[in-house]
């Protein structure tokens, strides 16, 4: 077990990240993004090596997490491509025009990196989301030096993680301070280096308490600093009446998938299930109940996860009036969790903040509403999300507007007619959402445009073409496209 | 004089905001757009009584505040162009792909507005940054409602504006409170309209002390929302040494000239201009000196900024080392500002936090270095700004990389061989930067991109192509610029 830095080391590894920073920002495109691929060979390379080690630390099955690395070698190689296309640096170019009263100067704009940003990984996503996760590889794409703090509960993983990035660099000809790895279980640890005045930005991805409390920190800080922190989501899934009047033994097969996929573990795991109280709701309950009764027990991440997740399932079903539909009728271990489902009426769901709180694990709450109107009041008490879902024909979508339009303010990805769980990795993907499911719904933490949130516009007003950084000359060296004069377009300034 | 708000309406003018904004948001970009081509021509047909209430109650000339009407007219017609064009939405779309494992989904997205924004007008600018100027117009090409606190220092003028956004929305059939105008001298209005939880984004410009609260407010929040607060900006200028070598006469009467534009009341004013000690430098403070003699005293805004421009400079000049370079020999009355140039060592100024503030006004203060390596310091040292300018020769900018990258990191727009002052409508404007000069250096306040501050993405999972937002729908029936699977196109998708 690796050693906490000590608080009085952190100054140095900052002062480092930040030279590295000035280094690293000024390099091109194509050398940030041929980082980006040294850093998914280097994990590739790392072989069985990085999965037993992931395996011993999270109890995450072999087979997800192979997938899971090839997932993070996308992320990075798909946003180096994205990098080196440039769309995402928003080059503008708006020309002179010295016969204006006064004269227009010439105007070029791009965006440019933050500064060091400091990296919170989660312990659900040992790779995509954790030391050479999103958030660390949409920071190198933007142009910005990271420092991870290796998430406790898989050390060893993330020094594997770290030693490839650290290799990139060195085959890249990088600052070795480009990346800098940490250790520290305390509080300080994180604390000291949010508020460090070097640090411009900071990702995270975890709980509400340890997001929200970077978000404070950065907030307090002389200068403030953008957190971007995914936190919490409970992912309600608006099941309409037609559609269970259809489907309803389906849409019960389906859900029980996707509550207990990976042991419930996922951000965009459905917490809620919305309906309104009809036959078809009857027999969609029925069915979920059955199904997560043939679903067996299986361990979590780790200790302190297990241990949370049966005080907060414990404490649920202790609500007034939350009835169990169903649990696993398997045994179960220390380790393990027992899929659950529970139903209550959405006038009790209204009166009880408790029950909008996640339950992180494999548990879900049906909430039976009387009719539309109330099913409209529940979406309307909802708190942000990172996903919401209808299940609905197109009768049920047309017909009910007002919740429609409801479920749209809640939410940042709204599915129709599928699972919230599985977040495809491409440009349209958002994975946000309004407050509390992020600190910041304008951005998102995966697809290219995550890299968005690292990086701020610099303006060049009256500069010479030569003098210009290549994004913005006239003869548009990288052939990116860029906003010329409002016009779209990679062809050359004239 | 109108009454303030009482603290108990603002519940039902928010509710009112957002039964609007839900109205409102669903209209199609053209309609936003002639909303706000409505509400310029109602400025232009306010004819000379909105010139002549805003010339009595801000002292601005007659010639200025007719050019800052025409302005704000023109920031409302090209950002409804740029609404209606529509790359603002940033709209993705990847389409499915079934052989994929596990099949990939249909996934689009396109920015939607955040909810009711509160703006905050600033008193230099009473057309261009108050009512009905750069926030509310930006606010209204999101999608959002809009509510205006009026700027205390010209209530009669905000009258006006807030006159013709009214008759703008009845002319264009939307519903009336997509606007609403309130008077609130007191903080409290401004807190409970800030906290109030349907209140999504505030808009600001002022000084550093009100924007400041208005950020932490909205942090505090249950629920943060987003503030962008464009505070204060000192808008150091380099006076680089062959450049003072070759031209130090004409850039002090440029810079005179820069100083005492309108008083010294813009946000971009250059209040610190820093050179490293040689007979060029000399020389330039010697004909800054004279020709600031020249300028005479002229009106300020109102009483309040007389007052602290005079506390402010009187304190400045006190300062240790700070000796004063030259003021206007002209008569000053009590409602002037006295042009003001000072000089202080690079030394002295980096060990006085008092002297890195902004004396809002005609005053600026010279730096002296002793060395270009002093200046990097100073650089190093000054905090986040609007604007930095460089006056240089190429040589200049070639030998001294250090400085140059140093610049870089405190300025939002970065001016070569120009004033700050000025600022362009267009998209490749930015204006914004670091904190403290603003809230968040990744959004601006001028330029279309400045609409990007008030919406957020949100994304569509497998929705038919029927029942997608026009802007999303296969056909493009907008014609608006999309990335396609990763290609910027206006192609249908097939």
């Amino acid at each position: 077990m690796q050693a906490d830095i000590a608080i009085d080391k952190i100054e140095e590894i900052v002062a480092q990240s930040w030279q590295a920073f000035l280094q690293y920002r000024q390099m091109p495109l194509s050398k940030r993004a041929a980082f980006m691929r040294a850093i998914a060979q280097a994990l590739e390379d790392c072989g069985d090596a990085l999965i037993f080690t992931a395996m011993r630390e999270t109890n995450l099955p072999e087979a997800r997490l192979r997938g899971e690395r090839a997932r993070t070698i996308y992320q990075l190689t798909s946003y180096a491509a994205a990098c080196e296309k440039g769309e995402w640096l928003e080059a503008r170019i708006d020309t002179a025009n010295p016969a204006k009263t006064p004269p227009k100067p010439d105007i070029r704009k791009m965006l440019v990196p933050l500064g060091p940003v400091v990296v919170f990984g989660a312990s659900n996503f040992p790779f995509a989301y954790s030391t050479a996760g999103g958030d660390t590889a949409t920071a190198f794409a933007a142009g910005c030096s990271v420092i991870v703090k290796a998430h406790p509960a898989h050390p060893d993983t993330s020094a594997i993680a770290a030693a490839a990035i650290s290799a990139a660099a060195v085959k890249c000809n990088l600052p070795a301070a480009v990346f800098t790895h940490v250790y520290g279980a305390s509080f300080e640890v994180g604390k000291a280096l949010v508020t460090h005045p070097k640090i411009k930005a900071v990702g995270f991805t975890g709980s509400y308490t340890g997001g929200k409390q970077l978000f404070d920190w950065a907030n307090q800080r002389k200068e403030p600093i953008p957190v971007f922190a995914e936190m919490s989501s409970i992912n309600p899934v608006f099941l309409m009446p037609e559609k269970l009047q259809q489907e309803a033994a389906s849409v019960a097969q389906q859900y029980a998938g996707s509550i207990t996929l990976g042991v419930g573990q996922f951000c965009t795991n459905p917490g809620l299930l919305i309906g309104i109280e009809s036959e078809g709701l009857q027999t969609f309950i029925d069915d979920l109940g059955k199904a997560i009764q043939q679903i067996a027990p299986a361990a979590m991440l780790h200790a302190g996860i297990v241990k949370a997740y049966k005080e907060k399932r414990g404490a649920a079903l202790l609500q007034e009036e939350v009835h169990l539909i169903a649990e696993s009728a398997g045994a179960v271990k220390d380790n393990e969790a027992l899929p659950t489902v529970a139903t209550v009426t959405a006038d009790a769901f209204l009166k009880n903040p408790f029950l909008h709180q996640e339950v992180f694990g494999p548990y879900s709450l049906v909430i039976r509403c009387k009719d539309m109107n109330e099913m409209v009041t529940v979406a309307q008490h909802i708190e942000g999300q990172l996903t919401t879902t209808l299940m609905a024909t197109e009768n049920d979508i047309t017909a009910n507007e007002p919740l429609v339009e409801a479920v749209k303010n809640i939410c940042g990805r709204f599915v129709l007619n599928g699972v919230p769980t599985g977040v495809e990795v491409c440009l349209s993907m958002h994975h946000g959402g309004p407050f509390p499911s992020t600190t910041d719904s304008r951005f998102s933490s995966v697809g290219a445009d995550a890299i968005k949130r690292f990086a701020r516009p610099l303006c060049f007003q009256n500069w010479p073409n030569r003098l210009l950084p290549d994004e913005l000359k006239n003869e548009n060296p990288l052939n990116i496209w860029r906003m010329v004069d409002n016009e779209l377009t990679k062809a050359i300034v004239s």
